[in-house]
């Protein structure tokens, strides 16, 4: 049946009868493509009828915003895309997030979590302006409610007409944390599914009058939740609120979406309960081990989303480094805390929440709170790492520099997933630290290029009286290069070529080009410089910097602003002005010019 | 009686009866000393008797953290600062704002609005890690709430005791907007203090019985708010609500503070309601106009911060242009639309807003939201004019990068107060935009030097398919240079030394240096470069940028880079790695040698 919707109108044209054999079929292309491709398993599987009944619903016009993007994968099949699915984040395929440049169907770009209201509240009031009356539908999660832009986009609301689906699988990427969320798990109906089905099966056995008695029930049932129950903090912002439904059973969703598209013209919010990796064992009985699948199988434990196309066996998980290097940190100093924003595993930290409870702190997907409570902790005497992936540390720009860098307080800040991150592309690249952090007075930027040097940074890092942010790649060598006073350098001090290298892939593919001629550099402090290294370059060297950042604001650029004023002439390799697009890390590497092979081109033309 | 207030130990030797007395000596000290020097006048005079009950009922080791900040003077005043205050806001005197390098009574550096509650979380936590069991205190002004921090922070309270003071009056820099705000406002007693007022003036005039009865009733409401009033959005976050209290009451403050103090174990909320500008006539009627104050007495309307030091009678002011240039442009074009974060007169916007309502949106402090909505705005079709102070944009990075610049939306993000911005200092400073924007791939950056380019740019950016950003200064000269095809140049094109002056300051600073062997530059565009005019720059060229920004990811940066590629060299002027403190503009520029002065100097040594 898949094979013959090739979009929405196909989609409309089925009976409601025929949408759950369809779901099957989806569910069985979800889990073979995505286990040869990777990608995100278990919340796609969650969504499949959610995402069936509102293109069943729905039409060309409206708009849809899926929060985070993740669980796009279905709405993708079902808008044109089915094809080439089979393509998903891979160079040139499909982008694993929504993405308006490849397809119209995607109405709003996602990535980071928290932004669908705000941008379907955007959409609305377009349409509003120009007096249209399309629907827009904003789908988000349960760990986007402990998000900030979430709540003040529905405090923006007012009476502007919307659909909000809070899409309920009570875990963000592990659990959820918080208060309101906590509060949003007592309204769940604990034994929900398994009392309905009780009372189902029990009044369907009573002949003649059990079937229309269910039925009845069931018209009362959802009669009452479309008037009647009410949910104290949706109520703040003065939204109509609808739930809880079933968010995997397709004929009560396509019941309450078609009722709210006719007949309500407030804000609306439709509280579904879905179940994550439904209808595959295993994904359902662990659904974090689930959430991202790397390419190829379900063997490993898997995080975050990217594949570990770069993991040799010389390398280790930065993550486990920092786990083990913080647990054995915090075993001599009990001033040590460590904060995370929804992401406990993927960043290592899961065996230092275990050993130490209350020096830790989930915040929830809250970046901006979770830097300005580490300086508040710091002010109070603790001595916080924050650990949060590089992309989306971008969301604590101003909590560094209002917060941390200006009263100079020792937090130490750990980026993960720094540079090239593969195949979450666009919205996910680790490109844009080295620069959003370069300009913020007080700050140092630290950049190990193997795991001893990052464990050796975190150690060294608890010395300082300010603030610190150490960022490196998912995984890094094992090799024990040790961090010095300076910049490590490689080859003759004398060589007129000098390559100032960032990071540990950068180091590993120009490594070998050391010479007589050629002096590679391991550059360990992007900020400050290493200055007395600087100050032995000669007027007529040619100084390559190559770092995983955007050039803009980058290494290089301080790298030549230093040494332009004495009129030496620098090169800077990295990413030029642009977003880049999902591929394996390898095909990023080389679509810039900084793999190994490119490298050694660009330096015999030098020579 | 506030000579001998040295300290709060001073303070707390008072009686209570006492206090009322001091609390009119210092509401004349505030009148006296703001109307000289400048500052925020109606949100100090609102807290007075909040101020001094918290340093009665709170001793040395307890933390206080003051939202923003802009309301800290009394605080200042009675921890030891009341002989230094008429320095406030000036160079190497009192800061405006809480500054913890100030003195340690400041126990959290404060500026931009809604980080209090995380900060003060931080603290609390580090005394519970820490084993101490002082208290913790945040104050937050209703505008607060419109902001996601503060409600990633509530989320995350949980159980820690610690005490928050919701310091409502009912507005924040402008009127509060949004749904959970206007709900609050739905708590607050319309008529409380006229009624209450009424009822203690008719129960006084019964003879013998009327005063117990007076007292005991008081008593019963006094205990009711202590255990039974409740808060549906407080509850949601399990926070214990004591409320609404009279907050210009010092008797009732002392009851409420000691009672939280020696009974209560949970974090709890303390609603009060004051009334800003209290006890100054002109700033009760009018307390947006007495927000802040400029230097020297009360005659005109000042939205924002500083002083204009900068005016000169060829001068405008910024947001006058904007405003006229946006209701013209709207009257031509009705996609355009407006977004304002709480700022909507300091912005210039208050005659769009009036003309255009329903093409205006004022989203609260909240710039986050403010991004992204207008990135589906933009999606949406509509033509969205975004404006934000330089600082506070801060606040958006992730969102300009990620919802606007990723999928290159055609939005104009207005950025006012860029560069020095005087008195308001370190937390306010328009340093860093050239840095943050400046590595954002698809977004353009102008800077205009004079109302003509500033009105000329905001309607070119209409022709724009993607993002850009306008950056000025709080004023601009009326003088009619116009925007070119590329930068403007004065001066010989034969000239050795090429200064590339950014903005309309150093514009007016350098161009009298322009000569046969001196160029002058008025760099319109600082993203793209005009690179036809860097190819016309020869090897042995001296090029020199001046920018209003830190040289870390500036201009200078870009320009050096450019040009080290070919072994030109490059001098780059601007702020050099640190925060900048109080002062006036003039000191500022002055300070990091960018007056005219200084670079007539600087460019005599060169030639």
């Amino acid at each position: 049946m898949l094979e013959n919707i090739k979009n929405i109108h196909d989609l409309q044209k089925l009976d409601v009868k025929q949408l759950p054999q369809l779901c099957q079929e989806i569910r069985q292309k979800l889990v073979e493509d995505v286990s040869r491709n990777g990608g995100h398993l278990a919340s796609n599987l969650g969504v499949v009828e959610l995402s069936v009944a509102l293109h069943y619903v729905f039409g060309d016009d409206d708009k849809i915003v899926w929060d985070v993007g993740h669980q796009s994968y279905v709405h993708k099949i079902l808008t044109s895309r089915g094809e080439n699915f089979c393509t998903l984040r891979q160079k040139d395929g499909l982008c694993g997030f929504p993405d308006s440049a490849e397809s119209d169907r995607d109405s709003f770009g996602t990535g980071h979590a928290g932004t669908a209201i705000s941008a379907a509240l955007g959409l609305a009031k377009a349409r509003d302006v120009a007096g249209q009356n399309h629907n827009v539908v904003a789908v988000v999660g349960d760990g986007a409610m402990t998000c900030g832009t979430t709540y003040e986009a529905l405090n923006n609301i007012g009476k502007t007409k919307m659909l909000i689906i809070l899409n309920d699988n009570n875990m963000s990427i592990s659990d959820n944390v918080g208060s309101a969320t906590r509060n949003m798990s007592k309204m769940r109906v604990g034994k929900y599914d398994k009392n309905k089905r009780r009372l189902k099966a029990f009044l369907h056995k009573i002949p003649l009058i059990g079937k229309p008695i269910y039925k009845f029930l069931r018209w009362c049932k959802r009669r009452a939740k479309l008037g009647f129950v009410r949910n104290s903090y949706f109520d703040t912002f003065n939204l109509k609120y609808i739930g809880i439904i079933d968010g995997n059973e397709i004929k009560d969703l396509i019941y309450y979406l078609k009722n709210i598209r006719d007949n309500v013209d407030k804000p609306t919010v439709l509280h579904i309960i879905t179940k994550k990796g439904k209808g595959y064992a295993p994904a359902e009985q662990d659904p974090v081990k689930y959430h991202a699948v790397p390419v190829g199988g379900f063997a490993d434990d898997v995080d975050g989303a990217e594949q570990p196309t770069d993991v040799q066996p010389t390398f280790a998980e930065s993550s486990s480094i920092v786990g083990q290097t913080l647990c054995k940190l915090a075993s001599q100093n009990d001033k040590i805390v460590a904060i995370s924003a929804a992401m406990t595993n993927a960043v290592g930290l899961k065996d230092f929440a275990e050993n130490y409870p209350n020096r830790f702190f989930d915040v929830g997907i809250a970046e901006e709170h979770a830097v300005t409570f580490s300086a508040g902790l710091a002010k109070g005497g603790a001595r916080p790492f924050v650990c949060i992936y590089s992309t989306f540390m971008q969301r604590a720009y101003d909590q560094i520099l209002h917060d941390v860098a200006i009263q100079n307080l020792p937090v130490t800040l750990l980026l993960d997933r720094a540079g090239f991150v593969g195949e979450d592309g666009k919205t996910h690249q680790g490109l844009f630290d080295l620069s959003y952090l370069g300009n913020i007075p007080n700050l140092k930027i630290w950049t190990p290029a193997t795991a001893t040097q990052l464990e050796q940074m975190m150690e060294k890092s608890l010395a300082e009286q300010g603030p610190v942010a150490i960022r490196y790649p998912r995984t890094l060598p094992t090799d024990n290069l040790q961090i010095n006073e300076g910049w490590n350098t490689f080859g003759s001090a004398e060589a007129k070529v000098k390559l100032l290298c960032v990071g540990p892939r950068i180091l590993q593919n120009a490594i070998g080009l050391q010479s007589e001629k050629v002096q590679v550099v391991n550059v360990t402090t992007a900020k400050p410089l290493d200055n007395n290294y600087l100050a032995t370059i000669k007027v007529d060297d040619v100084v390559v910097t190559i770092e995983e950042n955007v050039l803009l604001g980058g290494f290089g650029r301080s790298v030549a602003s230093i040494l332009s004023a004495v009129g030496c002439k620098v090169i800077s390799l990295g990413v030029d002005d642009q977003f880049v697009a999902h591929a394996t890390v390898d095909e990023q590497l080389k679509q810039f010019a900084l793999d190994a092979n490119s490298l050694q081109q660009f330096v015999v033309k030098l020579l």
